[in-house]
């Protein structure tokens, strides 16, 4: 059926940036048919499609007093980690991953992986965003949650060790045989070696063969900490990780890398010169003691940089927009400027420039015709961003994420005032409780 | 009338730091009467009132689910700049300032300044804050707001020139004259020059005269940028604005310092000596390029740091759990230790350290007998603060401020399930938005 959304405020595309617009949005199949003003009949609407079907039924969502905007990407999170939210924190980064959340993790049952998940979807829902890259021991689980939630994400398996094909390594071969019973228009498969201190040189080798041969997004995670970088130079003659990524071939555009903070100026011409997306994680980057990432350089020397929010045990939310307005103080802050690492730029990296890093330009993370209809409806009356004297201002420095009404997943509502059509809320929480009082 | 709030989880002090406790929470002519369990009798409430009263009428609040905290304490602000939130991002701080803001203000009424900060103690409200400290140039208006919303404040004139008593600069003795007729339990004046640039050093000392002879508290803004402490150093014979502060005797255990982001290590000493309090305000820090506050060392030195969201016009949100995380993230990652401004000591920055540097130490800030009954109820089934691994974590590193469901100062609800008791929030979005389509 058709659907047609009146009387909202449009975050339009403009050149590398964005512009207010107001006009009516139609949704046919999932996607963007027609965006245009004074076409309250039904006839013209249809005509807007792009086809003239006059008996065609018509859905009117009123968007008063509403910015619609396209969903946010979440590039890089771990969303069944949500059991261990404000679990481990002001804690040294050994004690973290070693003392408090491997264990966790180790003792953690598949099936609680879905409700955990589906909690994470629940939040990244409440807070704007349509899509996540994700990454970690229960892919299937977290394939399953996004499809009930109504989100779109690309998932991977997270993979360590010497071979892809090793006998007593099954998670490749596993998630292989698993990936075609999920994967759909919305779920999608990204090869994701852990680490380049997880996994030898040789699996990333295949890691690349086997994402070339099947078209594959392939991601990891990349120069995050120091003991990252000093352990690597140590291992590989001195390189850093970004040359042995390089030198084994991982770089291409099909690349995702999250983190990428512990970069000398060779490591970003190297990545720049690859077409690699880098993820940017500034809360948990932060929290953890890692630092900073030199994003004003990677974003100088041309690098596509998106955004993530990593895991709730690192960070300790889903919410992008905390996330944006971080990346954007951190930075004036850091180059002493306060027009770096700008508002337009900011939303960019978390719509236009995931959807480029995700091979999907132009079909998800902007408002235009032929699009997925990913929509975020935030209530511009809400009162962190009354008056609305700039809309990408209020977006990037003073939205907290409740401003979130309502978001539409394909051209289907997956969060509805306040409420969750494929999620049964209280359940959620009496199972993610249940895993608490059983598990931490 | 006696009010008593049953089921809910408290935050009490704990030391240095907080506990969660399941208590009963008595509440009598605005302030904290008893706190204890198994008191569900009103003969025994009384009884923990410290009075017997058994045939005193009770109010009983169900606070199931949800976390009762203090108040949140904003030390710095400009109530008033609510129209110019989002107005001028992006720009140079010269342009920011003489180019956006000081024109508009200039044009602004003081009816304006009245709805403005209306909007701002909306904004406060919602997102648990129940006491702030401004300072502007509507510091009536500002009062009358905070009146209205049901607020707690501490309001200045700011004050700039040659002199307090000079017949061209009727500033001071206008404001020493409306004082009395807006003072109250809930509304303090506090003296406040400007800033180091826009006052002389003969009318610096006669403000420290001024708040010794009477009592009261003083603050201004200090060493924010890098021109500043240039100037200064320049203009005062190579000392830093904290020398010069020191040397007309304005630093004492009655001030207030906002900023303070450029000091060396000898200013560090200076105000640890002084016994002065400071405001840190990461995000119009941040956000204007002036880069990030010592907070680590002036935490070691043993300074009484506090926290502020500064105006809309340079934050652009008047949040406190945006402020409480951004405090801990950025030195976190510019120590690179996950150990550093850990939850207890940020969450005491928005409340104790806060009630210390007011001289409210135990009546404000704290969850405890004698004290107001300034509290914030959060709750702790929202999205953002689920599973409850840890209440501190959960308000320093998860919390957005939507999790605030109802607010009270004084034992009176000035919030109350997203809406306002003392405020038509409508003829508020109506006013401001003449402001904005007039002045700006």
């Amino acid at each position: 059926m058709l659907k047609k959304i009146i009387n909202g405020t449009l975050l339009l595309p403009d050149g590398d940036s964005f512009r207010a617009g107001q006009a009516d949005l139609f949704i046919r199949d999932g996607k963007i048919a027609g965006i245009g003003t004074d076409l309250s009949a039904a006839g013209t609407a249809n005509d807007a499609a792009g086809e003239n079907r006059p008996d065609e039924p018509c859905e009117v969502i009123d968007a008063s007093g509403q910015l619609i905007m396209p969903g946010l990407i979440n590039m890089h999170t771990h969303a069944y980690m949500t059991s261990m939210r404000n679990y481990a924190d002001d804690v040294d980064f050994q004690e973290w991953l070693f003392g408090r959340i491997t264990p966790v993790e180790d003792r953690l049952p598949k099936e609680g992986a879905y409700w955990t998940s589906l909690l994470a979807c629940m939040e990244m829902l409440r807070t704007g965003t349509t899509s996540f890259v994700d990454m970690h021991m229960f892919h299937e689980q977290s394939a399953r949650a996004a499809d009930a939630a109504g989100m779109r994400a690309w998932i991977g398996r997270g993979l360590v060790g010497d071979s892809l094909y090793a006998d007593d390594n099954p998670r490749f071969r596993e998630a292989m045989e698993e990936m075609d019973a999920w994967q759909s228009d919305r779920l999608h498969f990204i090869l994701s070696p852990h680490a380049i201190y997880t996994c030898s040189l040789h699996m990333l080798e295949q890691v690349v063969e086997e994402s070339e041969r099947r078209h594959m997004l392939r991601q990891t995670h990349l120069s995050e900490s120091l003991t990252e970088i000093e352990n690597c130079r140590a291992q590989y003659g001195g390189r850093s990780p970004v040359e042995v990524m390089r030198d084994v071939g991982f770089l291409s555009d099909h690349t995702i890398l999250a983190h990428c903070v512990q970069l000398d100026e060779k490591d970003v011409s190297i990545l720049a010169e690859s077409g690699s997306s880098v993820v940017t994680n500034p809360a948990s980057n932060a929290k953890l003691g890692n630092g900073f990432a030199p994003v004003t350089a990677m974003r100088e020397s041309g690098i596509n940089i998106t955004l993530g929010t990593d895991g709730t045990a690192s960070n300790n939310t889903l919410n992008m927009f905390r996330e944006m307005g971080l990346l954007s103080l951190i930075h004036k802050g850091i180059c002493r400027d306060s027009t770096a690492a700008p508002a337009s730029f900011v939303v960019s990296c978390a719509t236009t420039h995931a959807a480029r890093a995700l091979h999907e330009e132009g079909r998800l993370g902007v408002i235009r015709e032929g699009a997925w209809a990913d929509l975020a409806f935030l209530d511009l009356n809400a009162v962190s961003l009354f008056p609305n004297n700039n809309i990408l201002s209020s977006l990037c420095y003073s939205a907290n994420g409740s401003e979130v009404d309502s978001v539409m997943v394909a051209g289907e509502f997956a969060f509805r005032h306040g409420e969750y059509p494929g999620i049964d809320s209280e359940k959620v929480h009496f199972e993610v409780q249940k895993i608490v009082e059983e598990y931490l």
